[in-house]
This record gives C-alpha cells, structure tokens and sequence, in this order.
C-alpha cells in the first residue's frame, strides 16, 4: 500500500534528514558508475532500452499515455552522432493538461504529507534502480553530457537532489499543526474552538528543463511541487526531451500503482520553431513556474509570472580572482580540469579569470601575469591534447551555435586581446561524428568589458588583467551584482584578504570556494551540503535547496468551530 | 549588554515558540486596557504624551532624528474631532534613506540570529512597557478606532503578531547550519572541506502601512525583515502616521542604545496628494515590500515589485453563508456585532451575506429570507441605537470618502434592492465632532452583483437572495476566488454540507469560521493560532505569520576551503 512507502524508505530518508541539517557528506548512491549493483547488467540493459527507443528506419513513437494528445513532435539530434534521435513525443493542447492536472490534484492535495512524500522516494527510488542508465544515455544523447558525469551530475547527484527537496518539503509542511484546541475568556464567557489547518497547494506548477543539464534542476523542482500536494506540467527544451520524457512516464506509473491519478505529472512539448513557454507562463491556470534556462527567458519569467510564483536558474557571470598561491602548478591544472569539465556547459563553470597585472605571488616569487595566463592555457591544452582524455572530460558540445559563438568570440578576441588558446574539434574516440570543441580562451584588458560581460555559454574563458588583487575582487564582484554568477573561486594566501573576499562574494551573491586544489572538481556541488543560487544577483532566485524553495509551494487554511462537548482534540 | 536581551525575554519566546506549533491560546498580555499593570497611572502617562504632541497655536514638531529631511509634511486629521492634529514629521529625501539603510544593515547583518531576534524582543517589549497607551490614543485619533479596539487589535494583539514573526524569523534562519566538514573520496584522494554557511539579507525593505489598522501588520512585517538581518523604511498612509512615526522612534532607540545604527528603521512620509509609494517601490535599492492597503494599489505593487519580493494584504469580499441554526436569534447578534465592529473598517470584515431565497432553517421552522433579513438589520440598529454602546462597537468613521460611498451605496441599493437599513451619524458621547455613521445594509438579489462584487471599504453589507444553500456557497466562494477574501462565516447544521463549506473556502482560500456565536467578535483572528492571508485569491499572499512570511527574506550564501590539519569544526 502506498502508505507503506513511507516507512520502507524511512531510514534513507532520516539520514537525509540529517544530511541536510548537517550537510556533511552524504548520499544513498554509489557515486561511481561502476559501484552501482551488478553494474554491467544494468548498463547493458539501459543501453539497450536507450537504442531500442532510437527509430531506424521509422521514427520511433514514445509510449506517454496522457491527455490532450494533438500530433506528435520530436526534433532532438545526438551531440555523439549528430543525427537525430528520430523519437517523436506526444505533443499535448496545453489546455488539457492544465485542465487534468487541476482535477488530478484534488485526492493528491489531501492525502497526508508523509503518504505523498513516500510515494516521491519510492519515485526516486525506481528512477534509480530501474531507469538510471537508460536515463544517463538520454542525457548523453540529448545535453552530450559524458557517461560518467551523465551518471553522476544527472543521475545519482540530481537524485539527491530531489531527496533533499523532499527533505524541505517534510520540514516546511510539518512545522503547522493539523488541528488546536483554543479556548478563551470573553467577559464572562468560555468560548472554545476547535481549529482544523489545511495545507492546500498553489495549483498547477510548470517546469521548465534545460538543455544541457535537464535533471539536477527539474527533479527537485517537480519533487518540491508534487510533495506540496501541487501537479506539475514538464516542459523540456526541444533539444533535450528524453531524459524528461522517461522522467514523466516514471512519475505517472508510480503514481498510477498507488492509486493516484497520473496527470500530477505530464509532458508538455514545443519547438524551436515555435515555442509555447510563455503561453505555459501567462496560462491562467499556472500557479507556479520553475525554471532553468537562458537569462533573457528567465528574466521575462521573473518579470512576467505574477500572478503565479517564479523559480529561477539562469546563468551568469561565474568568476576567479588568482591573487596569490601556495602551488600554482596545482591550482592552474585544477582552473583548467574545471574549464574544460563538461565543456564549460555547466551553470557552475567559470568563465572570467581576473589576475592582477603584476602576475600572482607564489612562494618563489611573483610570476607575471602573461606567463600565468599562458600557463593556463597549456594546462588546458595538455588536458585536451589526448582525445581519449579529452572526451572523457569535454564530452560533446550541445548545441551549434555554441561552435558559432566560440567562432564569433575568437575573432573578436584575436582584434581586441590574445587568444590565449584556439578552439578546435578533437576526434571522439568512441564517436566519430561528435560535436566536439577544445576551449577558446582569450586574454583580453577591462576595456573589452562587453566581451566578457555576460554569460558566454560554452567552453570559452578570458584571462582578465586588473591593476591588483583588490580590483580584481572588485572587477569579479562586480560581474557577479550586474551579470549574475553562482560560482566562485579565490586563490590567495593572505587571511585578510580571503575575509575580504568572503565579504564581497556573500554580498554579491555567489558560493565561494577559497583555495581548493586536488582531485574535486572545482565546481562540484554537493547534494545536501552546498547551497546552489543565492537568489541575490540575476542569475536566479531558486535555492537548491532551502526552506524558502518549498515554504510558499502551498498555503495554509483553516476552518475553526466551537468544540463540541464531547470533542477531544489529538495531539499529532 | 545587548547579548543578554535574547536571555532577559527567553521565557516569553519560548512560550510563544510553543504557541506557534501549538496553536493554543496564549499571550504575555492583558487583553483589556483596564488589566495593564498599574492601568491607571500608565493610560494617565500614554494620554498625556499624545495630549504634549497636539500642535495648538503652533504646530508640533515631531522629534525624529532621522537623515535626509527635506523638509516637514503632516496632514492628519482626528476622526474624533475632525481637527488637524498639527504634528509636523519630517519629510525625507528617499535616495538618503535607501542610503543610510544600506549602511546601516552592514553590522546588523553580522549580529548573530539571537542578538537581532533578542533586540527585537526588547523593542516589542519597550513599545509594551513605554508607549502602549500614548499609541493607543496616536491610533484612535488617525485610524479612529475606539480605545479597547486600539488597545486590543492596535497594541497588544499586533505585539503579539510581531513576537510571532519572530519566531517564524527564528526557526527559518535556525534550520541553516552555520558550518560544516565535509569529507569525501575522489578517486585515491580524501577531499576534506570546511564549509561556512552565511545568511544574507535582501536588502532593503519597505514597509507600507494603512491608514485604519496600521500596526497589526506593519509590525510583524518590520520585525520579519528585521529578524532577518534587513533594513527598514516604513511609508505610513499619510492619515494616519502617528502610530507609525512613535513605533520608528521606538525601534531607532533599542537599536541605537544596543550600539546599532538607528538607520535600519526610518520613516518616509508623503502626502495624499504627492504620493511616492510607487518610486518606493521602483527604486533600485529596494529589495522588499510589505504592503497593507487598497486592492487597486496592492495590485500594482505584486505585478511591479520585481526584482523585489512583495508580502501584500489588501481587502476583498468576506462573506457570510447562512443556511440553518439552531439559535437564530444569537446567530443574527453575533453577525450584527461583526458587521458593526470598528464600522466594518477591518479586513476581516463581513460585506455579502448569503440566504437563500426560501429562507433559513431553523428548530422551529423555516424562517423567510424577508425576515431574516431583516431581523438582521434590526439586531444591527438595536447594537447602535444607544450612542454610548454605538460609540464602543462602531468608533467613527476613519475618512470622509467612506461617509460619500454610503451615500452612493444607499442610493444605489435603493433603486436596485431594498435599503434595509439607512446608515446616519450618531452623536458620539465623548466626542461631539467625531465622524461617524451607523451601518448600511442593503438587501438584492444576485442580479445585483457589480454592487456588491469588490470590496466597499466601511459599515456596509449586503443581504443577497440565493436559490438555495448550495447556490449561497457557490455565490460566496466564487467571490472569494474572484475579489479575494480573507474571512468567511457559515451557520448550517448539516455536517456533509459543512464538509463541502470547508472545501470550498479552503479552495477559494479564506479562513472559515463555523456556526460561532456568542461574545467572541466573529472575525476576531488570534495570534500564535489564526492564520491570515492565505495567498490563494486576490486579497494578497502575506500570511500572518509562517514560514514562507520569513524564509524568503534572507538569502544564503556559502566559503568552503580545505580543512586544516589543526582546524575542528565546533558543532552549533
């Protein structure tokens, strides 16, 4: 029985509970593809879902059984072949699925807390151990994430993540009680109440999933949702729909089995040739958006949800400021794993490198600024230069236009500053017909502030001289207030000046990491440990995750009445 | 020492704390004026200091050192007297304000959680000890309440709506660790990171206040931001600035005794003819709006608050649903009560009462909709037939603009319904000038409905034929959901159609109260126990008070750096 589920993922989800308010190092998944259980079964039977799902000489039509079904649509290439996937997807009216989703929220909404947020794990839980790499090729096949970080970044770790969502979910929801006796003098008078609260959700939620990294932001998102009683409407960018297709059809065949109905959770598809987001936005029966994608779109999101609410990721301006180091050896090849990791596609990439002009102090003496910045750039080159190394840290590039950028950006850098480092193809090892591209990096003065003042999304980096290490924490701060930025990076041995620099970055909004060399990617962000956008700067407002992520996801009623005689009252 | 506020009130946070999960009666207060320790000497001390404040030949200047005067502005007339008060505040340049607070919040932000929330204590409990009873009387003679009501409803049970936002503030900023070590393995490498969590504030907050009940939401609203680590301007009505210009005085003292700058709590006034709510809210450095006021103004604030967060309680269209009793004669004294409390100058307020049409069932028989409606109306004359009595329930009428919507109401009605009761001033026995004017109720029929669908703001109501008591619920729900609605009130004896009364408020979203009578004013809304806004309809989304009131209004952000050898981690 659905109750059950509650119980039977309850120790994994009290050690979450512990994870979140410790937020130590934690997660109910091997972090490695290799240490799942009876690993290569499991990635022989995802690959084989994966391909079996690929249409070959006819399209393949995804099996989605939901409402409001008007045509069919599916436009998604794989980055790995550059062929298209050639599965079509159920395109639906919009319309019905709000209209399904309101009415499937009725029994859903007043089901206890515990008996939803135990259906969510075990949604979690069948993700993982059913779905997980037919999934994790979904992602590479869609966004051109690698295997590993496919397995990781978009399996296991947005798993987490999810966890973490319902974790705040259970907090926010069990902080009102269910019912209160009141009792009072009025003059004379006794009056004694009996008060009944109810957690009512929003209404229909829609969620927005990116491109190159659709699940690490949609699972927590629809679990923050769903666990709050509300139904949510996936809407994929074009170019990555599988991965939130399986996503859905899990959902609704575990809502299903319990007894729920599945339009809590439905696929809402569009083009790139015609879009339907801001139709979605301006529905009158959204209540809520969550949304990852690019600034422009999450800035109108922002600016034109009311009256529904908004939750955003966008992008920005991630910075570092190379000020002075123990080991500059080690932390230039950590600055390059992390700009090539997943070609730089990744809202926690870096991208402005700000060095003071003078070069950086280093235990032997200063070295100058142009023999870092070219420093760097080889540190980058040597981890590209073997295709096999490459792929397993560059993967693939998603979109084309991210090769016209780099293209459009290394002839401007070429005019107005050094290219430090040339993009160019590598082969792909294993596929031959990748879209692939080693990182351009360009070094560049202040003045070519419009070159580097904004997201550049894409493996793309610039090497910025600053009169001093004050202005270049000035410069990066700044980019961080104007620009948005989720990430930072401070290298600096002065303990004075990384208390300035913790100051200016908390104030500007972005998540500090101080110093760190070694085997982490830089800009991993661990589930249940780090916090993920602050909401203070423009490159959202959507936490991952926090009481304030799940807090206003449902309202709180009351009915109160005066106690019958014979009426007791139950402490929860 | 200001460490020690936390300590000096920790009894009474604690009890309150209790009381939020509780939802029990409580409150360190005397609920009636007569009941403050030493009352006497202390409403004696608190007339005379508003008595000191009365400009007479001159006018008085109100003594707020605060920066950025420009200049003095006050045009408050008492509804008591319908005199000028003749107190001048200063007028403030806002650009210095949104400076001098984005400088003070600086070491305010860096307070830890306890000192702030302890200081803050310590402000409600000043306002308590020192000024009750001169804001009761700066309150009776803007917003025109009667003194028990400004007692009540204006002081202590508003102080008890600010403890409680502190609480909420508490519990939110509480649930973020403030540290952590985190350990895990890449590849043969141990990763051993200590990571610092920090809460930030918003920014800048700005408060609205209104002009009939200014404290009750202005100050949970000021302590939230506060609690928080933010920054307030406070924008009274210019009607009624008074309470508002003695409640910043207040906060500015504690703060600045304790060390702080003042400059996190400044008032910023205007005049009803040079309105500057709207570059408030557009100004850059404003961070957040609490809004109380009209609904056309609230909604403009919700839509055009972006960036900044908005907390709104406008008004909307309580209603009442009258199906069966079994004691109509105390249903009708308690609605006639409610409708007269205040001159319905409350949001919580009732304004559509709906019977049905073939009458209200009751022990003895079917009583008709005609009698009913106008038994009501004669319960309401007998409540303000003696001036004496008329002056304790219906206090006066807090603007002139109320007294020409009756006019136009009673005209109105009477040619499209039946004026069942003509509103006229009453001789206020205290106050021989005092403006005021007992009910108007007006009994149409659904055909009537742009009269009575929005809310009209005084002693104003409507008796409105329905076809029967399904249709009476459907009527008032769907008012809720389309005007917004705070309250709702419903007498029937059947429990299924209870169940379904339930349903339907929760899903319009208005707080129900069922089958009450007696001494209790019906839409009397208890602290640490009854919710208010819900957030599901037009009438605004700022809860008093919960979690989502508070956990938006700081953001986090966070330093991780490798752990040193020698470095421990002290757990909170």
């Amino acid at each position: 029985m659905t109750n059950s589920f509650f119980e039977t993922h309850q120790a994994r989800f009290k050690r979450a509970q512990a994870a979140c308010a410790q937020r130590d190092c934690w997660s109910p998944f091997p972090e490695l593809p290799g240490k799942y259980p009876d690993a290569e079964t499991a990635q022989a039977k995802g690959l084989a879902a994966f391909n079996a799902r690929l249409g070959q000489d006819q399209p393949h039509h995804f099996d989605l059984d939901q409402p409001g079904t008007v045509g069919t649509l599916g436009e998604e290439i794989s980055p790995y072949t550059q062929r298209p996937l050639r599965i079509l997807y159920p395109q639906a009216d919009p319309n019905q699925l709000f209209e399904a989703a309101s009415k499937a929220m009725t029994d859903w909404a007043q089901a206890p807390i515990d008996e939803r947020i135990g259906l969510l794990l075990e949604v979690v839980d069948t993700l993982y151990r059913e779905h997980l790499f037919d999934i994790v090729h979904a992602v590479m096949h869609t966004a051109g994430q690698s295997f590993n970080m496919a397995y990781a970044g978009s399996g296991v770790n947005a798993l987490d993540r999810a966890i973490e969502a319902l974790v705040y979910a259970h907090q926010a929801q069990h902080a009102v009680a269910p019912q209160a006796r009141w009792e009072r003098q009025f003059g004379p008078s006794t009056i004694v109440l009996d008060k009944t609260y109810r957690l009512v959700p929003r209404g229909v939620a829609v969620c927005f999933s990116c491109a190159s990294f659709p699940t690490w932001n949609a699972w927590p998102s629809i679990m923050a949702s769903l666990a709050t009683g509300n139904a949510v409407i996936v809407k994929p960018h074009p170019a990555t729909v599988l991965p939130m297709a399986l996503t859905v059809r899990v959902f609704r065949q575990v809502l299903q089995a319990a007894g729920f109905d599945p339009n809590l959770v439905t696929l809402a598809l569009d083009s790139q040739a015609a879009p339907i987001g801001k139709q979605l936005v301006k529905h009158p029966a959204t209540a809520m958006i969550d949304f990852t994608g690019s600034v422009r779109f999450g800035q109108w999101v922002e600016q034109n949800a009311h009256p529904a609410l908004s939750f955003t990721e966008t992008a920005g301006c991630n910075t570092v400021v190379l000020a002075s180091v123990t080991d500059l050896d080690a932390v230039l090849r950590s600055l390059a794993t992390t700009l090539c990791l997943f070609s730089a596609q990744m809202c926690t990439s870096p991208q402005n490198i700000y060095v003071p002009a003078a070069g950086v102090q280093t235990p032997p003496g200063l070295v100058s600024f142009n023999e870092v910045a070219q420093r760097l750039a080889d540190a980058v080159a040597a981890l590209t230069r073997d295709p096999k190394k490459a792929a397993m840290i560059l993967a693939t590039v998603q979109s084309p236009q991210t090769l016209a950028l780099l293209a459009e950006l290394q002839s401007q850098g070429a005019q107005r500053g050094t290219v430090l480092l040339a993009p160019q193809a590598y082969p792909h090892p294993d596929w031959p017909a990748a879209r692939t591209s080693t990182p351009l990096m360009l070094q560049v003065s202040k003045a070519e502030r419009d070159l580097y003042g904004e997201e550049r999304f894409g493996p793309v980096s610039f090497v910025i001289a600053c009169d001093d290490a004050d202005d270049a924490l000035a410069q990066a701060t700044r980019d961080v207030r104007e620009f948005g930025g989720l990430t930072a990076f401070v290298y600096a041995t002065d303990e004075a000046y990384i208390t300035q620099a913790e100051d200016a970055y908390a104030r500007a909004g972005a998540q500090l990491t101080i110093n760190l060399t070694g085997a982490m990617p830089l800009n991993f962000a661990a589930a249940y440990s780090d916090y993920h956008v602050t909401g203070l700067n423009p490159a959202g407002n959507a936490a991952l995750t926090h009481l304030a992520f799940v807090a206003n996801r449902f309202c709180i009623t009351q009915s109160r009445r005066p106690a019958r005689a014979d009426a007791t009252v139950n402490s929860k």
